[in-house]
């Protein structure tokens, strides 16, 4: 097939004819398919399944330390639910606080906490006409929900492959007291899958804020999430932080949602003991204590972070294929088109398809139209504003794999469909 | 036994110096007892141990309405969750959030709502000067703490017996418009035991609150706690507010964390539909869902409002003869003296012993030098501060029967020292 680039006008028309031929074929199908969440599938909860029996009435239900998990109190977690986390994040126990089943919670909260009470000390955001946070984009929509709920203005950051553009974000928190924070996915980041080189790493620890409550918000979502034997490590933020001396200058999130249960797993936060202090003086007027039942009952069913990485290749057993198959029907109907370019992660829940500038909304408008439901235009970006209309997140993990084939082709079809009509109309 | 107060200098000086004698025998027993915790004891706890086996690998883990309780999603609690949680506070599924293990995280989030975004479009408290809530006292520390943590600023009012003071609660809620709520304890309150009278509910109800964003924080955290077979209701605070015109008036808050695990419960929120609707669009920012699986384990465990009762009745059993084993004490060795009062609720979690006036800071250090832990004096009240330093709160529900019966006769040997100190050097 030749590049469309190179097609005359009237080839594209014919071969823009050919496409809605097929395309009008699958939307007369009346299909109903969804790649827009990422979901874990059903057969990858499965397999946590037996969690559900690792503490039933016959089991210990006290801490290694003698506490009744069945009980109040254990405001930072039991420790070895701390344990378990913090091998998660390659980080001491002692800088953790393992809290309830949503790090999104624990991250709304701690920028909560900076817009009412202020980080140790300094004067709550609230009390500010301007407070800025930094978004590498593409980014999680989530983490700009939060930020947007608090009036917090945004600032598009452009992602390398190693990493958010580092020349920029010194550039910004060196000089600007008004940035109080950058929202960060260090590992295979959503959706673009990329992991943070070790000098990105290096030059986000030695930032010399110019406002003493600024915080990197590493959010460590996929830390073992990987879809290959390849373990990639990515160096630790903390560390490099007190190596720099900035020693509190991040709060890294994780959580087991995709490990064990979306809906039933356990968070964590690690940061510096001063921070950690810091977020108790307030946590302990909000709770007195999250669910340690349930941190006790993952600790009995993932053991460690041995027991974790197992537990991943086997769910990796499921979600491998699922990235395969979208992979190479990407290949196989868009290869040699010139039509848009895609992520390849080896890790994460994501993959991202950049189509030709301007076509990302009607490729996603076109997917909805034939039955294929996508994650929103702009959604990876603040105010949902994708600044070339191009960027396309892909969730290939919760539909089975015969509904993830027929998605995935229908989805290549809106591609051509789409950039068809904008060289036609160029 | 010889009242105090008809007793001569030379009989107190005699009398202190038996005293004396009885409180140096217990303080050489280097005793280490706690009445100061209002945690269910581990009898209690083992009775909700066979809800860990109300959900296994074996059972069906979804929903009445088919969601699978093991992915994301469900803001709002699942279906059965929500008909289990208003079944216990007498109001429609309709009207209710079921959320995650702490009530007490519910409100305070309710309050941090109120302070950054303020309720239903109004200005949100963190730009006012001065926002006040009412506290009925003696109430719950937890709540003053919240309030407290906001810089908002509180005020006592005093509880009757059917619940606080109505005139003085009404003439501060209908013509200040800094008074933006107030915390209830409304059946056995903490620690007070009070139930509140339906013309005392409809009062509430008919409130005409001078701020707009006026809310009731109606903390029903005993809803089913009875301690006989008597079964107390209370009117249902959200249908009479409806009925007043009111609909919006008031949040009502209740958790299983003292029906099956202080830590591992759920928690609820009922009102309005308008009010959850302002709750969830906040919500929705800040978590993808609550612990489903956990809420499904509940409604699996305990049924129905009849089992819930039923469950109930099976922990009375264990904390009736915790509060007959303090109330036959207090009895029998302080009765007659003159030297205070005490509550004998029938349900909840807290006796209140109410000390001559100026001797409660006093009864406690003693407690405390001989080896019994009470609630902090003061803790009752905001700011810690007692105005006439005579209330104490006392939790039988957490000691052994005999470490109880010895903690409470440290107690009165403690109530008479002090009592007799302040009469001799009056």
């Amino acid at each position: 097939m030749k590049d469309y680039a190179e097609m005359s006008k009237d080839e594209l028309t014919e071969e823009l004819k050919n496409v809605n031929k097929t395309y009008d074929e699958y939307k007369a199908m009346g299909l109903k398919l969804d790649m827009s969440r990422g979901k874990p599938s059903s057969e990858q909860l499965d397999k946590a399944l037996p969690m559900l029996d690792a503490l039933t009435s016959k089991d210990d239900f006290h801490t290694a330390d003698g506490v009744d998990t069945r009980n109040y109190g254990g405001l930072d977690g039991i420790p070895e639910a701390k344990e378990l986390m913090a091998s998660l994040m390659n980080t001491k126990p002692e800088n953790v606080i393992v809290l309830g089943n949503s790090s999104l919670n624990v991250m709304f909260d701690q920028v909560a906490r900076g817009y009412m009470f202020g980080i140790m000390g300094s004067k709550p955001w609230c009390q500010y006409k301007k407070v800025r946070f930094l978004c590498p984009v593409p980014g999680y929509d989530r983490h700009f929900t939060v930020t947007e709920k608090f009036g917090i203005e945004m600032i598009n950051i452009p992602m390398n492959e190693d990493g958010p553009d580092m020349d920029m974000v010194e550039g910004y928190v060196n000089s600007d007291e008004t940035v109080k924070g950058i929202w960060c996915v260090p590992k295979f980041s959503n959706p673009g899958g990329v992991v943070y080189s070790d000098e990105v790493v290096k030059r986000f620890a030695n930032l010399k804020p110019a406002a003493k409550d600024f915080r990197i918000y590493w959010d460590n979502a996929y830390c073992v999430h990987y879809l290959y034997d390849e373990e990639i490590e990515i160096l630790d933020i903390i560390e490099e932080c007190a190596k720099a001396g900035n020693p509190d200058m991040v709060y890294e999130f994780a959580s087991t949602s995709k490990i064990t249960f979306a809906g039933g797993g356990i968070s964590a936060v690690a940061s510096s003991q001063d921070n950690l202090d810091d977020i108790k003086k307030s946590l302990s007027s909000q709770t007195i204590g999250h669910d340690k039942i349930n941190q006790l009952r993952h600790v009995r069913f993932l053991k460690d972070k041995e027991g974790v990485l197992n537990h991943m290749k086997n769910l990796a057993l499921d979600l491998r294929p699922r990235f395969e198959l979208v992979n190479k029907t990407l290949n196989e109907e868009l290869g040699g088109l010139d039509v848009g370019t895609f992520s390849t992660p080896k890790g994460g829940y994501f993959i991202t398809y950049i189509t030709k500038d301007g076509c990302a909304t009607r490729v996603i408008e076109l997917c909805k139209e034939a039955g294929v439901v996508m994650t929103g235009a702009g959604a990876p970006f603040p105010y949902k504003r994708d600044p070339h209309d191009n960027t396309i997140r892909i969730s290939p993990s919760y539909p089975s794999l015969s509904d993830l084939g027929q998605a995935a082709k229908v989805f290549t079809v809106c591609v051509k469909k789409a950039t068809l009509e904008k060289l036609i109309n160029a």
